[in-house]
C-alpha cells in the first residue's frame, strides 16, 4: 500500500464520506455487542489458552499451574521459536504459550506480529474456549493507574496504525470490546480501563495523541493484536495487564520498571490465578 | 510488555551492552547471508505464492494470470476474510492471496498483522517454493525514486517498532536481506533499494528518522512482516514495489496517488508478469 506524508494525509478524506464513517463506527459498536453476547455457551469452559509475550512473565505461571513444556512433538510448525506449556489445573485444561526467543537475536519475540501469529496458530491447534492475554503494561496516572494495579481492560485498540482515510482510519485503530465478564470483575479485585497497543516501547507524540483518543489507561505491545485474531476466529478473549511503570510520571521509567518488576509479576500471577480459579467450572455466560 | 516514555527509554541501555549489541548485529548479517545462500534447490520452481495487500492491486494480476477464486472449500479457517486465487500460468502453479475486506468495516485489511497472518496460513496450506510480495509504495526522491518506478528491494526493515533496549532494538527494526536474485535484476528492468515497513499511511517525525536509519528508498505497510514470516518458515521471498507517490515531494500526496494509480498499477502488473516469466522453469539458485 502507498504512503502519505503526514501533512497531506487529511486531504484524502472528502467531507462526503463523513456520513459513511459514522455509519461504520456505529456498525463496529453494534457488532461488538452482538459478538459479545453470542459467545456464551451452555457447557462449562474446559480449555483455556493463556498468551504471554515474555518468558519472565510466563515462567511463574507455568510453575503455579504445574504445566509441562511440549517435547519434540510440538503443535507448531518446524522452525518457529514458539513455546507451549500445558497441563490440567484443578480439572481445567490450560495451554500457556509465549512466542519464544528470536532465533537469531535471542530476545523475546514481543510485539503485534509475533503475538498475532502465535494466537492464530494456537487457536487452530488447541481450540480453546477462552483466551487470556496476560502481561505487564505501562499505566497512565492521569487515568488513575498506580504501580502494581492489575487491569481487566474493557476495550482494546491500536495507537500506531494511523491511516487517515475515512473508514480505513477505524480499521487502523481496530477498537474492539473485550469479552464481557461482569461477574469476574465483581469477584476478583481488578480495575477496569481501556488498553492501547503499539509496537514501540517508547511513546512518540503521535502515539500519545492516539492513546488519548483511545481513552486508554494502560499501554502494551500485544493486546489489540491478540484481540483481532481472537475476533477473526470467534474465540472470546480477556486481558489481564499489570502496571510496571507510570508512563506519564516523573520517574525514569526503566529504573521504575526494574524496581517494580518482581512485585508486579507477583501481582500479575496472583490476578491470573484468581481469574482462572473463578473461571473454572463456569460457562462463558456466567463470567 | 511494559512501556517506556520516549525521554527515558535510553536509560535502559547500559554501556556494557554495546559489545553484545555489535555481536548480535554481526550475527544477523551472517545468518542472513547464509539463509540466502542455502535456499537454492536443484529442481525448477513449481509453485509460487503472490501476497498482495489490496484488492485493486490484486485483481489485474488475477486476470493477467487467468486465476480462479477459491469456492467454498477454502484453504483458510472459517471466519477469515482472506481470499485465494489460483491457477496454472505457462505451466507454473500460482497462488495469489490478499487479506480481503475487514468483516465489519469493509475496507482492505492492510498492514503488518493481516499480511503476516495471511502469509503464515498460506505457507502452511500451499507450501510455495517462492513468495512474491507485490504492491504499491511511497518513494523517496532524495534516494532517487520516481513515480512509476518499480523496485525489487534488497533489504526490508520496520520503522515503527522502536524498542530502545540493546538487542531488542535490532529485533524491533527486524532488518533482513531478501532472497538474492542477481540474474532477475539484470534481466528485468527493476530498480534496487531498501524497503521500510510501518502500520501507518502517514509518516511521523519518528518514522522518518527510522526510515532514514533504515536507508530506505521505498515505504510500505506490509513488506517486513511478510519477510519475517517467510524467514520463520524458511521460504525465500522477494518484493516488487511500485511507486505511486513521492513521500518527500511537494505535491499533495493523496492527489498524486489518485492521479498515478492507474498508470502505476499497470507498471506493477507488467513488472510482476516479467518477474514471473523469468522465474518460470528456473531453479531458485538461477534467480
Amino acid at each position: 500500500m502507498m504512503a502519505l506524508p503526514e501533512e497531506n494525509a487529511g486531504e484524502a478524506a472528502p467531507d462526503a464520506m463523513a456520513a459513511a464513517e459514522e455509519e461504520a463506527a456505529a456498525a463496529v459498536e453494534s457488532v461488538a455487542e452482538e459478538t459479545s453476547g453470542k459467545t456464551g455457551g451452555d457447557r462449562p469452559i474446559s480449555t483455556i489458552l493463556i498468551v504471554i509475550a515474555m518468558q519472565t512473565e510466563a515462567l511463574p505461571l507455568v510453575a503455579k499451574f504445574g504445566l509441562t513444556e511440549d517435547a519434540d512433538g510440538s503443535v507448531f510448525p518446524k522452525g518457529v521459536p514458539w513455546v507451549r506449556y500445558h497441563g490440567t489445573y484443578k480439572g481445567l485444561h490450560i495451554d500457556l504459550v509465549w512466542p519464544g526467543k528470536d532465533i537469531i537475536l535471542g530476545v523475546d519475540s514481543v510485539g503485534t506480529v509475533s503475538s498475532a501469529l502465535l494466537t492464530f496458530a494456537s487457536i487452530q491447534a488447541l481450540k480453546p474456549d477462552l483466551i487470556i492475554n496476560a502481561g505487564t503494561a505501562g499505566g497512565f496516572k492521569a487515568k488513575g493507574a498506580c504501580i502494581r494495579d492489575v487491569y481487566l481492560p474493557s476495550h482494546v485498540a491500536f495507537h500506531d496504525r494511523r491511516i487517515p482515510i475515512p473508514v480505513f482510519d477505524l480499521y487502523g485503530i481496530g477498537s474492539r470490546q473485550t469479552f464481557s465478564t461482569p461477574n469476574l470483575i465483581k469477584e476478583v479485585n481488578l480495575k477496569v480501563g481501556r488498553l492501547s497497543t503499539g509496537n514501540s516501547l517508547d511513546m512518540s507524540p503521535q502515539d500519545e495523541a492516539s492513546i488519548l483518543a483511545n481513552d486508554a489507561t494502560v499501554k502494551d505491545m500485544e493486546g489489540a493484536a491478540v484481540a483481532y485474531v481472537a475476533d477473526l476466529l470467534s474465540v472470546p478473549a480477556i486481558f489481564v495487564k499489570a502496571v510496571t511503570d507510570i508512563v506519564d510520571g516523573d520517574k525514569p521509567t526503566a529504573e521504575e520498571f526494574m524496581q517494580n518488576l518482581i512485585a508486579v509479576t507477583a501481582a500479575l500471577d496472583q490476578a491470573v490465578t484468581e481469574v482462572v480459579d473463578f473461571i473454572n467450572g463456569k460457562c462463558l455466560y456466567e463470567l
